[in-house]
Order: C-alpha cells, then structure tokens, then sequence
C-alpha cells in the first residue's frame, strides 16, 4: 500500500467533495463545509459570531446567503448562470432584479481579456455593489439588447460569521497553530487545498499521544484571524511557540513560504529547514506587502506578534490561475497535497523532538560496547554516513543545542537526527537538558 | 522658480566672494572669511584662543599673517607672486629678505612635474621655515642668476586661532554636530564648498522650528576640532546624536563618505540609507588610515568617540586636483554644491523624524473609512507603489523599529516614510512610542 | 647563520633518532620516546597510569610490547619481518606461534592493492586477534606452502599507559595547552611531527620569561586526552584560554586546521588569522566528523569545552600517504617542520602580548616630539606602509580591542601590531586596559 498517495488521493477527494459549494466570508456555505470536516474530525467546534461584532479595528460583516442568480436575455435563456459556477457572482453582491440594456449591463461585468477562459473571482465584501464575472470569450459574445438581471441573495445584519476550531491538548500547554481558511467560491488550490491538508493533518495527529497541543483553525480569510485573535489574543499570546497559515498547498510546482514578520521565529528557521531538506529548492518571501496576503498579516501583525508564517506550494499571487475558474481540481493534485502533508508532519515532528540534550559522560563515549556502532558489514550499507551522523549528533548533544540546532550545524535533516537521540537516550548517553 | 539650482548659485557665488582671501589655520584670513560668514548668520559666535594654549595633546600655533611675498629677478620683475596667488607661498612661512643664486633657491620651490600648470599646496605648521611653490612650467623657464627673495609675513606667539560656532537649540537638547573646515588657501573643493554648504545648511534649519539642536562649527582642520573638541567634550558626548564632517562637497563626480572609527553608529546607518537612495551608487571608506583625513580623526578619536561621520563628493586625496590650485571655482558648480546640501537636508529630515511608533490598534487597520487607502481612479498614480509603502510602514510600527529601521527594512528611502507616518499620526493609528 | 633552517634540519634530526622506535598505545616504545624529550625537556615529567583504570567512559588498556615478530616459510626464510619495520604487525596483537597454510595466512593479512608499495598500518585496540601488514607487491609474491607465524608480544592487565607532561609557569596562571601524540609505530608526518615541533617549541618557551604559563603534553591518542582530562579537568577549564593539538605539522603541501566545536573560541580566531598571514591560503576543517579525528574530539566535548583546535599542515586523512609506511621521514622536511614551528611561535607571541590597550590622550596624538613619525628619508623606505600601520594601531587602543581585535580590524598580522605597540607603551601613550 502507497500510503503517500492513498492520503494523497483521499484528500482530493475532499476537495472534490466540497468543491461546488459556494463559500464566502459568511453564509451557509461556511456551515456546510464546517459540517463536513466535523464528520472527518468529530472534535471540531463550530462557533458563530454575530455580525456587527466589533473585532478589532473591524466588525463581523452581515451575513450572506445566495440562492440563485442570473442573466437571461429577453428569450429567457442564462447567459450568465450561478449554477454553472459560482464565481459568476461578484461575491457579497446584494440583491437585484432588473432589465438592463447590453451597455448598462457591461458595467457590471468582469473578466480578463489575457484570459478569455477563466471566470475571475472579484469580492465587495465592505462596499455595497453587485456584479457578474464571466469568461471574456463569452462575454465578446454578448449581443446588443435587454437583460434581465437577478441576484437573488441576502446580507442579513442579524446573521453570523462561522467558524471551525479543533483543539488537541498533549502533555504540554505549549501550542502550534495550524490556520487555513474556508471562505473562497469554488477554487481548489487557493482554498481547498489548505483545509484538506490541515484535517489529514489533524487526523494523523490524533492518532497518537502529543507532546504538544495543537490549535486548529478553519476561518474566513482576514477577518476570521481578525475574529479569532480578538477572542483568544491572551492564550494564545501566552502558549503558541509556532504557527502556521496553511493556503495554497496542493498544486505540484514549487515550495514556498512567507517569513514572519522579523523573519527570525523558531517557526521560520523550522519550515526553511524542513523545506530546505525535504524540497531542495524553495521560494521564500519577505513578509512584505504584497508577498503577504493572508492571515499571517494579522498573526504576525504589532502587538500580536505570534510566531506564524504562512506555508504554500504556489504561493498565492504567483500562479496564473490564482482567483479565478482555473484554480480548479486539476490544478491540485492528490501528489502536490500528499507533498504539503508531509512537509506539516516533519514539521511537526520536529517540533515534538526539538528539546535539548546532554551526553551523561566525558569524553567522547565508547560506542562499541553498547552496539552503538553502525555495521560494517553490509556493503553498500551506508555505515560511514551513519557513523558521520551518530558521531556528529553525540558532538553537539552539549545542553545547549536544539535538535533543530544540531541538525543546522551539522547539515542533516532534523528527521534524522531523532531517532538517534532516541537511540542515544535508550543507551542513557543523553539526557533531556530543556525542552 | 528652480529652487535647486537657486540655492546652488548662491552657495557657489558665496564660494567666489571668498577664494580670494589667503586663509590658513590662523591669521586675519579666517577672520575675514567668519565675517562673511557671520553676515549670513547672525548668531554666529567667533571665538579667539590663544596661541601656546595646551589642548589634548597639542598647542595652538603662533598666529601666522602675511601681506606680501614674491621671488623677483635681478630687474626686479616678480617671476613668483603670492598676490597672482596665494598657493605660490608656503603656508606658515617665516619672514625671510635675501638674495639667492638660482641654485640656492631651487632648494626653496616646490612644483609637480606630473601636474605641470598646477601649483601644489605646500604647508608647514609646526616646523619653521619658509618656500614658493609654482607650476612646474615656470619652474622651468627660470634662468640662472640672483634673485630676490621676499617673505613679508609674521608669526606671532601671542596671537590667536579663530574660529566659528553656532548653536541653535531645538525643543530637544539632542544634538547634531556639523564641522567645516575654513584654513585653506584659496581652494574651492577642500575648502570652500564645506563651509558654504553648511552656511545654506544653517540657513536652512533657522527657516522652521527644530525638534533637535544643532552645533555648527567652522574652523581650522585637526588643530581646531582638538581646541573644540577640549573646550567641550563633556557637553558633546551627552548630547550629540550625529555628526558630519562636510568637506570636498561641490564637485559632480561622486558621493562618498568615511565611516566613523567602529563603523555603526546611528550617523553611519543614516549617511549610508541617504546616500544609497540619493546617488545609487557612492563610496564608503573604511576609518583606516589614509582614507580619513580630516577632522573625524579627533571627532572619533579613542575616549572622544563621537558618532560622526565624513561627508563629501570626491573625497579628498581622490581627486587629481586636490592640493593644488586646479581645485578652483570651475571645479566646484551649482549643481554639485546643491547636491550636497540635498543630502544634508535629507539627512537632517530624517533625524528630526526618527522616532519609534506604535500601531495603536491590533491587527491590520481600516484603510478604507479612514481615507488612507490610496486612489486607484488616476492611472499611472503610482497606486499600487503607494499602497505598498503604507502598508510596510503600517506592518514595522511596533514600538522597536525608528523609522529608519522601518525604511532600511522595507526598502524605501526614509524620507518617503515621513509623510506617511505622518498621516498615520493625524489617524492616531500610530503614536510615539519613543524618540 | 640560517636560524630557521637550522632548528629545521635540528628538529628533522630528532624525529630520525625516533623513527625506529616501536610506538603503540602502551609500551616500553613510549617510555623510550618519552626518555628522549626527557633529556631535551628536563622538567618533562613522565606519568604511568595502571592498565584497567577507568577514565571518563573507557578504560585504560592492558600494556602491549612485543619483541619480535615474523611470517617465516619453511625454510626458515622470513617473508615478513617485525624486524625490517614496525608497521608489519598489526598494533596490539596478542601473541602466536602456529603453522599456516597459505590460505589461512590470507586471513591475517593487510595489504592495500591501490598502494601496493605501501605497509598500511592496521591496529586493534579494544577487540583481541593478532595479524600482520605488507606490501601488497610482496603479498601477490607469497607462494602456497606452510608457514611458521610468530607474534612475541604480551598484554598486560597489570601494565600502565604512559604520557609526558611538560609545565611552565608564567607570571599569569593563564594556561596554554599544547597537545601531540606519541603512540603510533614508525610513522614521520602522522606522528612524530607533532611532538618534535611541540618540544622545539617548548625549547623556545623556556628561553625567556613567559607571561602565560603552558601545560604541554606528550600523549597517546584519544585515549591518551580521555586519561589527561580525567585527571585535570578542573584545572584545565578554569585556566586554559587557548589551546592547540599538533599533529601531521612536518610535511610542505599545505596548512590546515579543524575548528573547535563551536568554531568561534579565541584559539580558532587566533590560528585563522596566523595562518591567513603566514600562509596565505590555508584550509579549514569545520569540527565535523571525519574531519575531526585527534585529540580535539575529547578537548572539544559537550562538558569538556576547551577551547581547542588542531594545527596540522596536511591534515590526517587527507594525504595519500596517511596510515602507512610512505609516511616517512622524506615526506617530512626541516623546512616543513620549521614553518609548523613558526606558526606556533607566531600564535604564542600573540597571545602573549594580547592585551587590551587604551590611549592615554584625547584626540590624536603628536607623533613628531616623540620621534614616532616614520622616517621618510629612505627612499623605498616603506615610510606611508609604516604610518599607515602606526595610526591604524593608534586609532583602535580604545580600551575594548585587543591586539588580535585591532589587527582584524585594520588588516595587517597581529605580530607587526606587537612591536608599535611596545613603542608606544614607551612613550606612554598607550596603557594595559586589560588582558
């Protein structure tokens, strides 16, 4: 059994799943998706914020819901039609129904002329307009006329924003937070591709003791960060020791991430080494506007200061499918999620080790008498590579580094390093210094 | 109007006023040159000392005056001429009346074959004795026989070093230290542009309220920074901030500095930032000998260490004209003079505005209702550049970056970041955290 | 006379007068070896430690000396001979007296095909067998037929470890420590390198008054610094500020050091900064197994923490002739050793005179009255080199450089900084800030 490609094509699945609900910063498509990770991890809390909640410098924006929308001609027929995608609508457009000529009508419309295919995703979310996005090749189509023009939608000030929180507490209060969001229309890279990984995350999580606990979040993008800071600034303040913005995680082009703010967090140094390690080659973006652009801005913002950094394949903003119809299931792949997994799990992992070790003795200690000493025996066996690594882990097991100290010094990955500290602590040649 | 180029002429014509007057590092040519100077600005304080007056390790110099000297041919006919120029007589020259065979007073000139329609600047403080210099073309033109040779100058044990100071109290007692040099015989760029950039500097600042003080000095090189310095070190090393020493700054071909003795001062990072984002490209050299030169040597000095910092545009011993009498007024122009007293006016700005601010609110702010959010009607507005400024400064005002970490870190010129912090102040999104 | 050449070809000498000698872990070839240092190092004392004693995590090892040691044929003809060269017996074989077939004696063999002129030294310390070493030239000439193999060696449970220990006590209880081996068989560079240049050292120390005291010791490896540190840790690590292991220092291809374990001590900024001078290029190994593999391995430990590293000119394992009889006293030079000797008595020097300076005046100082200004009467006097080196120096003696720190700083060898340095404590212009 491929396991890498079993959780791999699982979580395709997922997004396949979810993909056609209409998702926004608010609304009952947020609610459905939330229902189905709640079946996949039963802990999951869902809570509901009421709109007008003052956040911050924000407040919860009213809540809407759509049913339907469309253009018809004067035939009757959609030329524009919610239900074959819902990217049509501008999002949090309010509601209208009304004829309008072809030219009226164009000031409603958006499309890319460089991408006749694409439906492109445009949001008001904090000004009042409605709008219909479209393929440009269609819209070229569009004969002069009368259009009957409905959204059938609703922005309720008495509704909710809602939002999704897992919490698994381990031996220690010190928390990582894993963040993604559900709150985009039908897209799979920039979208789905972050909550999937992070419940196959949380799902592997769960399936054995933590020595840390974890904070898993699924919220609308900025103003959930906002949302959920607001409401849980001090404990979080007090416990994170590394966090994560899971977005953009599934297709197969590139490694990236966006630092924290200062750029020099245990968080930082940790993905660019698991990234250094497990990918060769990565990208990595200042926390500079615009590389920044998720809900590290809030995270990592003044006074919040969480040691956060965002974690993407493609990253948002870099890839020509990004915010429109493109970014759909064959953009993201079952290998480009399994890749995103692994690399949160080695993280993770490492996370869970880094403590730091001291050898029980002087000297460099006598590796032969307690079968420390990797065979010889085997050619091809890799035994003066293990050595090398035995030896230079011993070297560095002096009180003061981390395992992900010792593994920068001595160039390794820091998933190789733990199991010889394992080794090393059943020998009782190290011993825990800190955590 | 083209203020630039106005105020560039000016400075260069308050530079032809002044090259004729025979200064050295005593005598009634500095006094001349203060009064000029003294005109400019009111409030500047001309102090006389003493010659013999021990300070640090030196003593001020005999009072050095001359009103004629010549080399003439046995028919009388000047063949050397200190009123053609002041160059021709070696600086410090003790009084001398005789007659001298062509032999005996070839033993007395100095002229450079490499530079022959150049006469060098010969000097010699604190050893008697007496010469000419001239070009090497004429050198060579003397023919055998007697001359007459004439030095009409006096030095007097009982004279005085002068020099000049203005202080203009801000509403802080921090203070910025800007020293210019007003010793050399007639040269226009180790000389002249200094102190005439610093005069427009001066003029500058008394035009609008200070948040910082300012001590402005004119005086002879080395000699007077150690009689200044010994006269007021307490009072500088409380309250300078940063210093400049302005020397060679009026020619086009450069920008440069010498960095302070340990190279990181707040002046170092400061000239550095302006400098790059002013000239693109400009020279540092390290505070080694022979690249300093000039005054920093006592400013920086061991036990003095004052955060100053040598400013000029070819520095001096850079260019082929230094030293002699090529550095003249077609040397130094308008533009190059009003490039200087630009970097020195951005300099200030930004110290004046160097505080740390605080974001006052948690999380990313409102743009939108407050009307921060740059217009994107106009076209080719710069928009997105503008947005992306706001939103850097936004992110980095955390009560620990100046803004001048804030500008080094985002990759902007400080002076950019001003205005928005600014109207982020006028906002109250930010306060003053610290100066 | 050619001083250099001289203690050179002295050095050369001693290590011919050692090379026969059969040198192991233990042994009566160590005491003989020692015996001679003794006699050039008087005051060298010589320490037996008991076979058995524990020492950190090891245990001292039984005693071994062998008398003699062959592979005769039938005839009674030796086709390996102890006698001919001490390498042909594997280091610590226990004894034997048996017959062989051909086929058998193939099973006790070493021999390197790649270098079939080569003896390579092979030795067992911890694990018991016996076994003999060849040319594999000679090998591939061994013909079937039976063998009388002879081992005449004891191991004795009862016996002790032997090691040199030199100490010089200087005005300061500042330690030095300087660290070689003399346990293994005939072998030039990879051995008796390291002790003939530590014992002309030591020769050099002993000729004048010294402000820092040494501990020099004369030492099997690994074993040998487990042994020396159990016995003297605590003094070790409350004097020891700069330490060296000289090993491999007698060949001309190159310099060479390892780091110590965290690669910054003041040893490590030292040798970098010697060698850069003296040698120009030089290599540097990061303290990473393989490259470490001396006595720094046990100096260096988590808890030991000295600050140590290795000086070698080819280091051990990175020459052909590593580990065999090609390590000879060809490939080792006078002019080899003398260069290793230099550099030591160039470190030394420095650390002698490494003290912390401050000028005794403000501002800079007169250089004429005192006559320190560079003569500029010779031409190719070196007059602006010699300036430039004077007021660098002067500019830096601010109480808070050393003299490595001001050598660093303005680019020259720390040991043209010690003689201006002695000029100006003269005049009294500078004065002991600190050590």
């Amino acid at each position: 059994v491929n396991v890498e490609v079993d959780i791999g094509a699982e979580m395709h699945r997922w997004a396949s799943d979810l993909f056609p609900i209409c998702r926004s910063l608010t609304g009952d498509g947020v609610r459905q998706t939330l229902r189905y990770f709640h079946n996949l991890l039963p802990n999951l809390a869902i809570h509901e914020v009421p709109s007008g909640t003052r956040v911050f410098d924000w407040n919860v924006p009213p809540e809407w819901n759509i049913r339907d929308a469309y253009v018809a001609d004067d035939t009757g027929r959609r030329v524009i039609d919610f239900r074959e995608h819902n990217l049509h609508v501008v999002g949090y457009s309010e509601p209208v129904d009304t004829w309008l000529t072809l030219d009226e009508l164009q000031t409603r419309l958006y499309s890319t002329p460089e991408q006749p295919d694409a439906i492109p995703l445009v949001v008001s979310y904090y000004t009042r307009t409605w709008g219909f996005c479209l393929r440009h090749r269609d819209r070229q189509k569009l004969k002069s006329g009368h259009y009957h023009v409905v959204v059938d939608s609703t922005l309720d000030p008495s509704g909710h924003l809602t939002y999704g929180e897992l919490l698994l507490p381990g031996e220690s209060a010190d928390e990582v937070l894993v963040s993604c969001n559900i709150c985009h229309a039908s897209m799979a890279n920039n979208e789905l591709s972050g909550p999937v990984v992070v419940a196959a995350l949380a799902c592997w999580l769960m399936s054995a003791p933590r020595g840390l606990s974890y904070r898993i979040v699924f919220i609308p993008e900025n103003i959930g960060s906002v949302v959920y800071l607001s409401r849980n600034l001090a404990a979080m303040k007090e416990r994170i020791i590394a966090g994560f913005v899971v977005s953009c995680a599934g297709d197969e082009r590139a490694y990236s991430m966006v630092a924290s703010r200062l750029g020099d967090t245990l968080t930082d140094r940790l993905l660019r080494h698991v990234l250094r390690h497990h990918a060769g080659v990565f990208k990595e973006y200042a926390y500079l506007w615009p590389h920044r652009g998720s809900d590290e801005r809030n995270y990592c913002s003044p006074g919040v200061e969480l040691p956060v950094v965002a974690f993407t394949r493609s990253k948002y903003g870099e890839f020509p499918e990004y915010h429109t119809s493109l970014d759909d299931l064959s953009f993201v792949t079952p290998r480009g999620l399994a890749g995103s997994l692994d690399v949160l799990k080695k993280c993770v992992s490492i996370l869970e080790g880094n403590k730091t070790y001291r050898l029980t003795c002087l000297g460099e200690p006598r590796l032969g008498p307690r079968g420390l000493y990797p065979s010889m025996n085997k050619p091809g066996s890799g035994y003066e590579e293990d050595l090398t690594k035995l030896m230079n882990v011993i070297a560095y097991c002096d009180g003061n580094h981390s395992v992900l100290d010792i593994a920068e010094r001595i160039g390794i990955p820091a998933w190789h390093c733990l199991p010889i500290i394992d080794r090393l602590r059943h020998e009782q040649l190290v011993e825990v210094a800190a955590r």
